[in-house]
């Protein structure tokens, strides 16, 4: 007898229908002799109508007040959940995060899990019960309810696992798994039967949606593997896990890409120290999430000095950044707002030189310009203009081999 | 500075425009110097809405999961409500009925208040806050959501006005009081200012839907003044106290009237011990609610035993009925869906004769036939047909002079 943990995001359990889909899988996997917990979402789009309605009211909504009325949501979607089994003859249970004894700190929208106290999970799975947690929540020492950021569902699924001790925290929703890229802009894209957990940190932080990155760090330090697949096929997706048969890959793995990317450049900076932390601890401050940042070699004590941020939050960040700008001195401020990104990620490229220059030379032949390079040990990211990104990841995916898998 | 407890219904929350209306009266309580709890119902048809879905997933829906379903209802305005409140910049806190303190046993739908260990509501209190509770919901000792009952948001108002000490309950809906009978049809009819609790009880029970019937009990144990007013008006309503000044009254203070009777007849039950209670434990069972009940005097030992329902509980209480019927003898079973109550209430019928018998003499003028009589030391209860409920209303508010108070 295994003990499973699985994962259902909000397009599983759009409506009633979906819901008694999911209730069917659970029970067939309760039937094989399988423990099961289940993490469910919020349904569809229940999470942004909540905001939505919250912004009507206010425009700075409270955190902690939004934290109580987005989490509803997922206990909507749990109890639900538990009534379709139970209709199909399944015993099951709906936990809240508090229930499920998911305790965080105070950190409002972006809680972190401090420890789950899994006693009353494990009491209702003895009984014969398939537990149902409600995802993306947990609770404070002084009982405040708390929610772990966007797409942490996948987080409360990955903690109770290790926790429990699961065997696996299978996670659905309407993908069949991690591609070799994204299958709606490349058709020969092909589904991974397994990657490693640094590898997929890259792709969920470079543009796959797959993953809550968060969520992928915190199974490779419990060790729980994660497999990816979709709630309506019977396919076996992709396993995320850290395995050995990784080591002998020699390869790049997949492509990802990212259409949300805006770039600043700050021109003629004064190279001296200190400057880095005048510019970015006020973005940090007024929670501007700042990705690449690339700082020139200086020449005559002079540098420029770019970084990306989310389409969204461009004109924040620039009215954060043009008054520091001018305060220390530089020269003036650009933005570009038509910028994506591309990346080749696989951990078959550490110690293996060529794989850049190959990058290099296969946008070069497709004319596509370079602004920004960035790298890790498994990754080559490229920041390019966002027209030309479709055609990037196609070429890519073509030089790199990976539709003949 | 007194502390105040005000409980808002559905309608006065249904929507953003509603609640942010809501905020502003609440904000002026507390600028006159007032410690402010506010209890609060789900907006709008939300509870409806959230039974529905689980009845699209589950012909019968478990009760604990259903009740952490529909607990979310009241989450959702009371957050949204603490919201409005800081957006005009009064500081506001929302509390599940869990972070209130109510404490409830475990019966599913229809909890008990155990009790309420308000700390926390006084802790925020003390820090400033106006204190928004989630109405309709408790917890049990094992921490599982229940819910009180349909219309028990005024009970969670009670209780903690109750607890806290509170000065008033002040009820807010979109009635402006209580009246001498329903506006909606006697124009004349006018607001109390002051009514009994005992009074309240038997309107709420005999047809008026102002304030919950378990609400007005505990109120009294409490000795909790109440004050039923409307949300859209500045009306001072109508409080409901145990005050003396009742005791010189000598007067009907209320027609109620509730058109959702029917009638079933078992007709030829032989009169032995037994019979009633063979009839009517299976009725509780079956969770139907019997209001008037009465029997005949027999005649050669067989009577008729007659009793009423709600008409969507006939059909139902049939199915139950007919079989016992059989098994005890009775020569059958008569049932009538198309009849109405009409009651009129006061403590000043107390040791007064005559009420009922001008009552059944302003009916037989209108040529309105009455089927079932029954009675309490302050109400008198006619049970007559559905399309002469209107008429005999009328007919008894001026005949009792309600229109001249």
């Amino acid at each position: 007898m295994a003990l499973i943990v699985q994962k259902y995001g909000g397009s599983s359990v759009a409506d009633a229908e979906k819901i008694k889909n999911v209730a069917r899988r659970i029970a067939a996997t309760k039937e094989k002799g399988n423990q099961v917990v289940v993490v469910v979402s919020a349904m569809g789009d229940t999470t942004d109508d909540l905001i939505k309605l919250a912004y009507q009211i206010s425009s700075q909504p409270d955190a902690r007040e939004l934290d109580a009325l987005v989490s509803t949501g997922e206990l909507v979607s749990s109890t639900l959940l538990a009534m379709a089994l139970e209709a199909i003859g399944c015993e099951a249970i709906s936990l809240s995060g508090a229930q499920a004894g998911i305790r965080t700190d105070n950190a409002y929208r972006q809680a972190r899990i401090v420890k789950v106290d899994s006693k009353r999970v494990a009491k209702e799975l003895k009984a014969g019960n398939v537990v149902i947690v409600a995802g993306f929540q947990g609770i404070t020492k002084d009982m405040d309810v708390t929610t772990l950021g966007r797409g942490a569902s996948d987080l409360s699924a990955v903690a109770l696992a290790g926790s429990l001790g699961a065997k696996v925290c299978e996670r659905y929703t309407d993908v069949a798994g991690i591609y070799t890229a994204d299958p709606r802009i490349v058709p020969d894209a092909i589904p991974l039967a397994e990657i490693s957990y640094e590898e997929m940190l890259e792709l969920a932080t470079y543009g796959s949606k797959a993953v809550q990155p968060r969520a992928i760090e915190l199974a490779e330090l419990l060790g729980v593997p994660i497999r990816v697949a979709s709630s309506f096929l019977n396919s076996p997706g992709t396993l995320i896990h850290g395995g050995e048969s990784m080591e002998i890959r020699n390869k790049v793995r997949s492509i990802a890409h990212d259409l949300d990317v805006a770039k600043i450049t700050v021109v003629g900076v004064p190279d001296r120290p200190g400057i880095a932390a005048a510019l970015f601890e006020p973005l940090a401050k007024a929670n501007i999430s700042v990705d690449t940042i690339v700082q020139n070699t200086s020449i005559n004590n002079i540098t420029d000095l770019t970084f990306t941020v989310a389409k969204s939050q461009l004109e924040k960040a620039m009215t954060v950044v043009e008054p520091i700008a001018k305060s220390i001195g530089a020269r003036e401020c650009l933005s570009d707002s038509k910028l994506g990104k591309v990346s080749v990620i696989g951990t078959g490229m550490q110690n293996t030189p060529g794989y850049a220059a190959r990058m290099f030379r296969v946008l070069s032949d497709k004319r596509i310009n370079i602004q920004l390079i960035s790298t890790s040990e498994i990754r080559i990211t490229c920041i390019i203009e966002e027209s030309q990104v479709v055609d990037a990841v196609r070429a890519l995916h073509r030089a790199f081999e990976l539709d003949t898998e």
